[in-house]
């Protein structure tokens, strides 16, 4: 059964805060072989792996636009239509990312700034298998698309028959992907971090993945960017009297759903919500298809936790910094400024988390695992980066000559300040 | 001798590309248990490793507010007006940078946006040893202070007397650090990292650092947040038939006398400036203090390209993607827009890197060894996180409600799709 904590200011937060993580057992030498063959070995390695692993025939590793057309064309036009709403969503949310750089030219004779550019090139990793998700595609392809990134490669692995399943082409082809290849797991990762015949080298990989990709990843992480590593999914709800415990359970168990190790919190000030949201719980958990999967993280990671008031329950919410923030209070927009941590939130009693997983237009990739305290959600920054430019006439830098000398000789610079001295000498 | 390599478009850009890095042995093993020491002993592991690693005494390991005016006070009035020109210049600069969240709410119903906070506690690792360089405090402190940062850690070895030297402590205080402590290595980070009775512990840490505090940070990266891994320094300058071979020699040398494996490479039109520019470098080496460091960098790392044409160079500049980039041409804003990756550009003949490096104002700590390809100059963007929120009316959630059921019926998550249709019951 789920637990009911009470919690009274000052008790210690360590059984409140104690999270399921994924366990990374060590694969790290595994998985070198793999990156070492790859580099190595090429295409030849991958065709090889796709076998191997996937038990897939794949002769050529990228799917042509053929193909993906006529994956597009065959999934059912509900769908379609749910699909290029999502994207028209998304795309609109992220649009209101895009940064210009600056310029400052306040002081005579200089002139300084940022210039933004998008990275060049961008890969995207799609897992496969029985689990397939197109809103993965439209979340991780949109930003960059946005940002402007000129090639966008997806990456994801082949099933039995050697292809990839149509809603993951089809989400491909609406997001506006440039190439695809059925190339999965850290193999893939590989050829993306080091390019072979077929697959162009990539200087950023996102996407999530299991444990295979997620090492690779780290093991690249340095000679090109990665997104970041992704816990378990997870959800706070934020509740007071007036919240309906129906739609709490709900919400609690859209979470549990995704995974065992998932985790649904739910704080509130109501001792009658929390019960009755713990009732509701086990009601709607017996007729889930997914019922196994979401009664054990229910019953592992699964917290109700009564506070004796709004500020207590803020407290905690900010200390644990969830990826999935929903408040469901009177008044949700009153204590907004008070949320300090947390990847996405979601105010009110009609903003279930599945509407932000699928189609309002914020992005789906969020900090798990508390990391909420130091990084962001999916964004078009993520797909950019700044240069800072620097212009001074020979008068500006006379005004700072003495300065500039003076500090390097403070760091013992000797030819940082002759750099100085001979634009002045003679 | 420095090379000349002549490039002729289409050329392998293999030995132009080649680059040095630094060698990190493997020290995960000690490092990890270094780690170790300091989660479980705290306090009593740092003063240990003090008196290990740095043959330092210290029974307190904070430095006092008393101690930090003393040192302050103690150095000379002509280096305290440079750090606080220094000071004034970087946080005009960077005040540029300050973003404010977005809310839209162009649909009935319907209000998102993102908001950005500070990441409440940085840490800052600040080298110890002989090369004391009090403009790292400046730039890794300012950007966390413009951001807002509540609560901003600086931590560096102390020296054999056991305290940290007062131009360290004095640029600490300028910028606005709120505590000092004075721990070093791996085990300072471990300490950041996860806090002890009187460290506490922070969500990011940036700085520079030996092979320790790097592969310590390399092990505490996903809990929580560091920089980057930086690598040897380095600077282009692309130079046509105008620029000053005196000039470029000197800059040259400045970027070689930081170290052995700090790489300064020439990409010039003109085989008049290729030749002089090799000539005036011996000639100015000779007299430098560092010069054993600059010959060795400049030998080894040190390149001389001549390419037919201009486009040629910024097509090499854009593979190289150089942490210092200085473009000294006629008219260096002509190309500005055509420089994809660089860390931090330096216009004209009156803007030596030395200038960027104190005092104009643009951050020091750069994307090193090609990683301007896809990572950006510290920023104050580094500092804060974004947070998404979204509020939807019950109207609003009703129009939506079929596509939110569509896409998670074939993502096959029904509780996904149960948590928007029980807002819809009875």
């Amino acid at each position: 059964m789920i637990k009911i904590i009470n919690y009274k200011h000052g008790n210690s937060l360590k059984p409140i805060l104690s999270r399921s993580q994924f366990s990374y057992d060590n694969i790290n030498k595994k998985v070198k072989a793999i990156l070492e063959d790859v580099k190595k070995n090429g295409d030849k390695a991958l065709i090889k792996y796709n076998k191997e692993f996937d038990n897939a025939d794949t002769k050529t590793l990228e799917v042509s636009k053929k193909e993906i057309d006529s994956a597009y064309n065959r999934i059912d036009n509900k769908f379609k239509k749910t699909l290029n709403l999502a994207y028209k969503n998304i795309e609109k949310f992220h649009r209101m990312q895009i940064r210009n750089g600056f310029i400052t030219n306040e002081e005579n004779g200089i002139v300084m700034g940022d210039i933004i550019n998008p990275i060049e090139k961008v890969g995207v990793y799609i897992p496969g298998g029985t689990a397939l998700y197109p809103s993965t595609v439209l979340m991780n392809v949109i930003p960059a698309k946005v940002a402007k990134v000129p090639e966008i490669i997806l990456v994801s692995p082949p099933n039995k028959s050697g292809k990839i399943n149509d809603i993951i082409l089809a989400a491909a082809k609406i997001s506006g992907v440039d190439k695809v290849f059925k190339i999965g797991g850290a193999q893939a990762i590989a050829a993306l971090s080091y390019g072979t015949e077929s697959v162009p080298k990539v200087y950023k990989i996102v996407g999530p993945g299991n444990i295979f990709v997620a090492t690779a990843k780290r093991l690249v992480y340095g000679e090109i960017a990665i997104d970041m590593f992704a816990g378990p999914s997870e959800i706070l709800i934020l509740a007071d009297e007036n919240a309906n415990p129906i739609h709490i359970a709900a919400d609690m168990l859209a979470q549990a759903e995704h995974d065992k190790l998932a985790s649904s919190v739910l704080i509130t000030t109501s001792e009658n919500i929390a019960v009755k949201a713990k009732e509701e719980l086990y009601k709607q958990l017996k007729n889930l298809s997914r019922k196994e999967i979401a009664e054990e993280s229910i019953e592992n990671n699964g917290k109700i936790i009564i506070t004796k008031s709004l500020d207590d329950a803020i407290f905690i919410s900010n200390e644990l910094a969830p990826e999935h923030l929903e408040i469901n209070i009177k008044e949700p927009f009153s204590i907004l400024s008070k949320i300090k941590n947390a990847g996405s939130i979601f105010l009110g009693a009609n903003t279930p988390e599945a509407l932000g997983d699928y189609l309002s237009g914020t992005n789906h990739v969020l900090p798990t695992s508390g990391t909420a305290k130091f990084s962001s959600p999916l964004s078009v920054d993520d797909f950019v980066k700044k240069s800072y430019y620097t212009f001074y006439t020979k008068e500006a830098l006379h005004k700072v000559k003495d300065n500039i000398i003076n500090f390097a000789e403070n760091e013992k610079l000797e030819a940082h300040a002759n750099s100085v001295r001979v634009r002045f000498e003679k």
